[in-house]
């Protein structure tokens, strides 16, 4: 049985003493910031990115991003690791390598396939994700009402946003309206790829159906990831970009903007 | 003298019909929507890297980046210019090469300087940064009057702001509350990186004494892009994350957060 070691439990957010600045007067006062780190991922070995990250649910991250950026392909994770050997205090926990045995192919350095011809549009960036990913199946008109309500009972679930009031949230529910996961990052993309992660390490992609949505804002990149994992439709608490739209129109998904109160804007895809 | 040709307009939002939903009934509208598009940054023609960017202002995004980037390393930015041979609608303004003659150095591949021993963390990193940067001058403490309305100040210039309701905004101001310039895109980083390639093409780096201003939150990526441009306070609407106090105390920096009505949290150093 493919085996996940724990994540390593460390600290989301801290305490610092900050002054309260008002009109001349300053107070020292306690408050809790969101805790940024950065984690390096490897693919078998091999570096793939460095993301700026809030430490926890790391293997998640971890694999999910190698999911959502094509370069799992199909190959199986076998393991997640920390790479520990590090010198600085905490820093055995800031490096993972996703391991298939080498099945993926070794990653590509993707800042040096250097020689693109001049021609880089977002156009061309969805003719590159439809070749890889292919259009989702076909599924029923969404539920508006699940839609409108998952950024609202996502919150429930957001705790270090309770304590630090800055913090992106992720998370996956199904068609009816059943919370699957919920992760929190300083990076809404990293939350994304830690839903992913999850989903993956449950067996449940591709998680043809369900719905992901994303506190603030829908943009490419969230889109994309989406689409890799096979949702059926992305909520934004915010609004999406025009790039946003194009790729959910592209993949055949459902794009929803500012579910708030209730309410919600349809940009791509069909509710009812 | 060192031209810079102008930048070429090009769409920065753009209308969709969009379906307003609420409890089961379905309305089409129009809405605005940001453009996102994605800009690949050459210097010398070297790829750096493509980064998804709001239209407009592309040269100073390009050389900003460079610069915040620590590429150009004293180098001058001779001339910046679109490669336009693309055969996509719109593609001939999504590169730009930033030129310096050759004086900069070849950029590295730097996701491929894969050997990093085990022992990345934000220690590190910042270590990193302090050997490249060192310390920012000593100066007054900033007046915190200035920075707890900089935001708001700069609000009135966000003009895609009031036509999207969802773009993030960067922007300069003198220690005595003038405003010295506002950029809005899709990405933060990229809103900071064009507020410096606008001070750069107006000799105005480094901006020793000035304040940098940010919509949302405050990250390590902002307050090294402010170090890197000899900002001495960065405020934020929304809250920092630990690292980025870490950077700005290491920096010699002011950081605040929170800016709203009148008030502020100070992070690190001090206002009067």
């Amino acid at each position: 049985m493919t085996r996940y070691p724990a994540t390593v439990a460390q600290g989301r957010s801290t305490k610092v003493l900050t002054t309260r600045w008002q009109a001349g007067t300053a107070r020292r006062r306690p408050d809790e910031l969101i805790v940024e780190e950065p984690l390096e991922i490897r693919l078998d070995g091999h570096l793939v990115t460095t993301t700026m990250r809030t430490p926890g649910h790391d293997f998640e991250l971890a694999a999910g991003f190698c999911l959502t950026e094509g370069l799992l392909a199909g190959a199986p994770v076998l393991a997640c690791r920390y790479c520990g050997t590090g010198p600085a205090a905490g820093s055995d926990f800031n490096v993972v390598s996703v391991e298939t045995g080498g099945r993926a192919a070794v990653p590509e350095a993707r800042l040096t396939t250097a020689t693109s011809s001049c021609g880089i549009c977002g156009s061309t960036r969805l003719d590159e994700l439809a070749t890889r990913l292919g259009p989702l199946p076909v599924t029923e008109p969404f539920p508006g009402e699940v839609l409108a309500s998952l950024p609202e009972r996502m919150r429930a679930h957001q705790q270090l946003f309770d304590v630090t009031g800055a913090v992106h949230a992720a998370g996956a529910s199904t068609r009816d309206g059943s919370v699957l996961v919920v992760r929190e990052d300083i990076g809404r993309h990293n939350a994304v790829d830690k839903v992913v992660g999850r989903l993956l390490f449950d067996g449940r992609l591709p998680v043809t159906g369900a719905a992901l949505a994303v506190s603030g804002r829908a943009s490419f990149e969230i889109v994309h990831k989406a689409w890799a994992a096979g949702f059926a439709a992305v909520v934004a608490v915010s609004a999406p970009s025009s790039l946003a739209v194009r790729t959910a129109s592209r993949a055949g998904m459902v794009l929803a903007g500012f579910a708030r109160d209730g309410r919600l804007n349809v940009y791509a895809g069909e509710v009812v």
